[in-house]
């Protein structure tokens, strides 16, 4: 951590791991079917902009979620770019064992913070969920594959609203007895804030100094990159965001996705935090994901560009 | 200032003061021509809302905006809602002189912080309209009106690109020496950055903590949240927005306009800053919006409404 270049006010760190989740996250709450090879153009375009680590694609159960039924045929179609990460989503150990023979580089793993939301998601209750995370990590780590946890809902449940503080330690507890070193808190339907963000982060790098935080951004109701803001400052390294911002969020009908991931880089690389991505490319990217999705998107960088110095003006003092 | 009902991380203070600048900076950047009774209703709604002060109208040349030029009628048939500050702009004396006669609470003075875009914008250099400022603080002071000073392009210069801070403090300073108390800084094209926003608030508190200080939000790239987020932690009293995210940037066709109000209200009251304003009755007034402006909005709070707990869950654990 610096003090941000000199920054008053902002404690920021030198980079941050900016992961686009688009592949996945973003293209499984899209309407339109996407196509292997799109999803294949996509994920080397992001490779080739800087994106270091992709959340490629999801080996979950093809009637569960027909978007990723491609997932085997995405992950031997794309470009093994040195340095970059591709991670991917395993539901359960005959996930993982699909992920494993699809060369998953890293594979996530969620558990999700509340007994509604997680039973309805997986039909297990927390403790279920944290005993199959157990074993899928000991099998990922039998196999050299790294596993990290993802606490879904961390912030906000759509059944049982706001997460008290106490018991995402509690969870998070759990996960580090599993030995794990990173873990994403996902904001999973856009209704954390800023100061719930820093909160929460704060507490957990008090008692877990050496777990890398990360922090999954939804933009749902407009607060991803204040989130993302709050997370630098109190400590995350890695925020997780979609290209174009695509996605959406099944209890908000009609709002936006993931934070855009080209909104995030401007922001952090205009305060000097590094990124190692390159913006233009990474917005030439985008510039391809409205037809990709059938729909405008809601990236503001994709609509205004860059500050740039206008041409010079014709009335000059 | 607080810690923030006990927020690690970030210094909140207990309340700030939102004000909605939709039916000037907002109406003014669309399109759409919008009758004055279609203006007023807007401001009653806003008043009604508990948005406690409204820039209402500008009193320009009428040939040079003609979206304005119906500023007299719109002061004239607004309701003045008890608690209300009626806020207008006005360029000179004159405007001066006729936002007076029309029963301005506040008047708002610009003057943008690069000669370049100064002298487009009024065909004067920096030290002409700060004389004019301060000739038009004057009078508006023999009137008991209190004056608002705006810097505008207070960060970004569409034409000079990024702005010095040595630059806008030695404004600030000429500001200070005509006495005023309070002072908005504009993020006018929408490309401040949060280090940006809270470096210079922290330098302007440091040397004059007695100046009431406001930012101007704009959402051209996506920043606005996270500049506000920046700024209230950095002393900023007052944040400028307007409802529904109206207007757009002269300089970057087809971007967003002002930050959304009711997104912003939305991330401080979650936080436990006190707005004052009800945010389902400003939703409810965002409703009306896409029908004045013509077009849909890019407001998040109206496509996905504050988070509510979801009906009782089908499975329960």
């Amino acid at each position: 951590m610096t003090s941000g270049n000199g920054v008053a006010g902002l404690l920021l760190p030198d980079e941050v791991l900016v992961v686009d989740v688009g592949p996945r996250d973003g293209l499984q709450n899209e309407a339109r079917p996407v196509s292997a090879a799109e999803k294949i153009a996509l994920i080397n375009g992001l490779a080739r902009a800087g994106i270091r680590r992709i959340e490629a694609t999801s080996f979950v159960s093809p009637k569960a979620v027909p978007q990723m039924a491609d997932a085997a045929e995405v992950m031997a179609g794309i470009d093994r770019v040195a340095g970059v990460e591709y991670a991917v989503l395993v539901p359960n150990v005959r996930g993982l064992e699909r992920a494993l023979a699809a060369g998953a580089g890293i594979v996530n793993v969620v558990v999700v913070a509340t007994e509604t939301f997680n039973h309805r998601n997986v039909n297990m209750s927390v403790a279920e969920s944290m005993a199959a995370f157990d074993t899928i990590t000991r099998e990922a780590r039998t196999a050299g594959v790294p596993v990290s946890a993802v606490l879904g809902a961390a912030f906000v449940c759509p059944f049982e609203g706001s997460v008290p503080a106490e018991q995402v330690l509690g969870l998070v507890e759990q996960f580090a007895q599993t030995g794990i070193t990173e873990l994403t808190l996902a904001d999973t339907i856009g209704a954390a804030h800023p100061a719930q963000v820093a909160r929460l982060v704060t507490a957990i790098r008090e008692r877990w100094p050496h777990l890398a935080l990360g922090l999954h951004l939804h933009d749902t109701r407009g607060l991803g990159l204040a989130n993302a803001l709050a997370a630098v400052t109190a400590g995350v390294t890695r925020l997780e965001a979609s290209v174009g911002g695509i996605g959406g969020c099944p209890f908000a009908p009609g709002a936006t996705g993931n934070a855009s991931t080209e909104d995030l880089v401007f922001m952090l690389e205009a305060m000097g935090v590094h990124t190692g991505i390159s913006l233009e490319a990474l917005i030439a990217v985008a510039q391809s994901v409205p037809a990709i999705v059938g729909h405008p998107v809601s990236s503001k960088m994709l609509a205004a560009g860059p500050p740039r110095p206008a041409p010079p003006a014709k009335t000059q003092t």
